[in-house]
Order: structure tokens, then C-alpha cells, then sequence
């Protein structure tokens, strides 16, 4: 059996496809919502999903608390709030594994431009706000939400992850390559957040251009998974 | 006969080795460099790795009056400078197709961390400079060097372009889709080039972790040409 992985903002498109394909790949998800209500529906609508996969919803604290890995999938909006919020929830050896993007469209401007962020990027204003002890690592951003919510759609591309300890990105790719389709690819240290975040604004771009999901893929890598390096 | 095409900075590795690919694919190449004897010493290197290639050589200023298709390939540190001098011989019509990148190796820092620039990209600080009438897309950050100056190197992998005209970046496309194996994603306005530039920086990190020479794939597009779109 699986170790539990928690979703929070699995409400939303991307934490919804994320824990849909964690819970299909027989990992146990335990949702987190703003309230324990909108997880309990989240929940719901997962196990419609995955009738096979084991889903359980929380408020955000207490879903945070039952996982050693909590993936921060929300709006920008809402990364500092959420973040102050699971302070006293989150704990020493947790990691975190920040998906967020600061789109302009969090102050209503376009979904292609990107906010500067004074620590660098969202996933350093993550590292930041987390209790002293718990690990940040940054993934994700360019996995299409609407790929990812539907199942009968196969994955074939990378997951860029930025983090400042090598141990904490294996972590992290243990876990995003148990998604059949998905390869991890170590793209530095933390502070390269702030490249790999903005791929989701020229990938939105893409998407309306081409009427599609766009995903990355890099080439010219040599075909080994992240554990035999 | 194809048009020909000026590279400026072609005795640099990018310049060369798309002055080399161009070359293969047929199309006559005016070899721009910082000075005529430079510029001639680099066409004999391009002569040896395309005999049937046809190249001429001259000093950036000559070179760029000779083609209405003109690629920047210069460091970060010499752009403003190369573009101040180019003024003079650029004239309404032309368009450049920068290939720029402000890495912070520019000013002694890192090879994987990038500066601001005030406008916003390399792009948009050539499009800035450059005389009224001549047009700016932005292309090519993401092939390797080592690899298009490797022609025994099959390429497989897509050239992000920016621009604000369509035209200009089917243009551009039509020109670097001349090189087997280059597929150009449009990736937007000139403003996104911010973004596109800065993968160079990601790809030279992956570069070293992984011993490659890596680029980048856009997943999940329809597999038709710039042209039918």
C-alpha cells in the first residue's frame, strides 16, 4: 500500500486531475478544501472518477496533517493565505510540493503574463511561509488541468521540478512518476521556479493559439528514470 | 534558388551552427561577424562542414544589407552595441530574428540565472533599437549550440517564436523549418519572448545535471504546419 499524498485546492481543475490520477495510480488522496464540506463533494466527484481509488476530504489544516507529502495547488490569489493558514498544521520532515503559478490573472490581468514576486517566484514565497523544517520543492506547472481530469486522455510529457535538495526532488518525482505518462525532469535548484512557473503563461498562450492542451517535453535526455541517476 | 539569409554573429557557436544547418538545407548564408577577416575565417569552417553549402562572409554591417532576413546570434553583452551599429545598415522591410539571450553570464554571474532587462526581453530591447520599418521576432533560445553545429546530430525539436505579426513569425518559421527536424511553435507576442528566453537558462542547468544537450518539445499540438494553420 501506497503512502497518502494530500491535495490541497484539490477543488480546483489542476488538484482535481492530480488527485484523480494519484488515486487511479493506487495512491491514497486525502483532499483538502477551504472547507470540509467542498471536500466531502470533491471527494464525491473522485471516487466517480476512480471508484477503485481511496479519497478522503478534509478542511485544508487537517487534510494537510495526514500526509508526509502535501501538494499546494491553489491560485496565487490565495498561495500566501493558504500558506499562513497550514502553518500550524504543517510539520517538521513534511514536504511540499508547490504547483502554484502567479498568473497576472490574479489581480485581473492576462492569464499569459506573469506577477513578479518579491521572493523570486511562488514556490520561494512557499519556502518561506512554511514552518521551519518542512521542504519545499516546485512542480507541475505545465501539466494541462483538463489532460490531467481526464483519464481516458494518456500523459506522454515532463514535469519540470526545482528544488534546493536532491533527496526532496526524488521525493517528489517518486510519487509524480507513479502517474503513468509523466516523467520528472530536475530542472535546479528552487530559485529556477521562477522559469519553470512562467511556462504556464506561454503555455496558456499556446493552448488558445492552438486549441489545445499543451504540455513540455525535454529532449535529448538521456532515458533513464530519476532513481538510477 | 532559396533567399539568402544574414547571420550576424556567425563565428559564435549558435551563429555557426545555424549558418552550418541553413547552409545543409540550401540556403546561401552572408557570414556576419564582428570583422571581415573574422567573417571569412568562419566561412572557410562552414565551407569544410558543407562543401555544397554556399556562404559568403563580411563585417555585420555589409553582411546585414545583404539579405531581408536577418538573425541576431550574439552574446547578451554585445547586442546593444551590435544593434547600435547595425542601425545605419538595416533598412525598412528587414526582419530580425533575435536569438538573444540575457543570461546573467553577461555581467560574471551564472549561466543558469538571467538578468532584467528593462524592456522586458532581449527581443523587446532589439525591437526597440532597431531603425522604423524593420521587423523583430524572437527564436532559436532553446537549440543547442553543440547540436546544430553537429550536423551527424539529427534534430527533433521545436523553436519557440515570438512576435507581434503573424506574417513576421511565419516568416521566420518558414526560414528555420528549412532545417530538418525544427518545428516552430508560435508562442505569442514579442513580450512573451521574456519567457521563451529564459528557457535558455533552464536548459543549460539540465545540460549539466544530465551531460546532454537538451531543448524542447511542445506536447499534445496538432501535427500540422506553420503554413496550414
Amino acid at each position: 500500500m501506497s503512502e497518502p499524498v494530500t491535495v490541497i485546492g484539490a477543488s480546483g481543475a489542476l488538484g482535481f486531475g492530480l488527485a484523480l490520477r494519484l488515486g487511479l495510480a493506487g495512491v491514497p488522496v486525502a483532499v483538502g478544501s477551504r472547507d470540509a464540506e467542498r471536500a466531502a463533494e470533491t471527494v464525491r466527484r473522485l471516487r466517480e472518477g476512480a471508484p477503485e481509488g481511496s479519497f478522503d476530504g478534509d478542511a485544508n489544516g487537517p487534510a494537510a496533517e495526514r500526509s508526509e507529502v502535501v501538494v499546494l495547488s491553489v491560485p496565487f490569489r490565495s498561495q500566501s493565505e493558504t500558506l499562513t493558514n497550514l502553518r500550524q498544521h504543517l510539520r517538521e520532515g513534511q514536504l511540499v510540493i508547490d504547483a502554484t503559478v502567479p498568473l497576472a490573472a490574479a489581480v485581473s490581468g492576462k492569464a499569459t503574463r506573469m506577477l513578479g514576486v518579491w521572493q523570486g517566484s511562488a514556490a520561494q514565497q512557499a519556502a518561506e511561509m512554511v514552518p521551519e523544517g518542512v521542504r519545499v520543492v516546485s512542480a507541475l506547472h505545465t501539466v494541462s488541468a483538463a489532460t490531467l481530469g481526464d483519464p481516458g486522455h494518456a500523459l506522454d510529457e515532463d514535469v519540470l521540478v526545482c528544488g534546493d535538495r536532491k533527496a526532496d526532488k526524488a521525493r517528489a518525482a517518486a510519487l509524480i512518476q507513479r502517474i503513468p505518462g509523466l516523467r520528472c525532469v530536475d530542472c535546479g535548484r528552487l530559485e529556477m521556479a521562477r522559469l519553470t512557473e512562467s511556462l504556464t503563461a506561454l503555455l496558456i498562450g499556446v493552448n488558445v493559439r492552438y486549441k489545445t492542451h499543451a504540455g513540455i517535453r525535454v529532449t535529448g535526455l538521456p532515458e533513464v528514470s530519476w532513481e538510477a541517476r
